[in-house]
């Protein structure tokens, strides 16, 4: 390969890369869509809205279907940060609608 | 609905969400062998490894293509971390050759 080559095959990796990030992207908001579903339901019962044990199962999952290369810790700690991201989403949402309620 | 039926409501969408993540660490994974590969064409063209303008340009794409919920800030911290643990599979994957080579 010549050196123009090369960078010709560098975008075409990197166009790769770009698109991919726009499905994860896309199931992100997804997913932050049914987070928040989960969050109606559970006000709705009132039940708890932390329950680690189901943070293990969601850990669990992705660890589980990992086929690699990325390592086990390293799936996990995305996940930890996609989870904290959607935790901030229920938190503003929660604020607004407070914010929102008239004063008694 | 009752509690009984919340509770089912809560199962169907935290399949939902297994099922999504499934997906994703799929996606990670697959971003992660482009990288590796992108890594293979610069050692082979001796091109920088670290570029702080494409890490610009994948944090353009990202934001600019996303419908929300998450906030744009909330993408970017998570692909932050993303890109982060890339750079410790290559990290490792050039350590461990390091290791292989004989010593002179």
């Amino acid at each position: 390969m010549t050196q123009e080559e090369g960078m010709a095959a560098l975008g075409v990796q990197r166009r790769q890369i770009d698109s991919i990030d726009v499905e994860i992207v896309k199931l992100l908001n997804r997913r932050t869509l049914v987070v928040e579903e989960i969050g109606r339901i559970k006000r709705e019962f009132d039940l708890p809205i932390y329950e680690p044990r189901r943070e293990d199962d969601v850990f669990r999952n992705v660890t589980e279907n990992n086929g690699g290369p990325l390592s086990a810790e390293g799936v996990r700690r995305v996940f930890e940060r996609i989870i904290d991201e959607m935790r901030n989403v229920q938190r503003d949402r929660m604020l607004a609608q407070q914010a929102k309620k008239p004063e008694k």
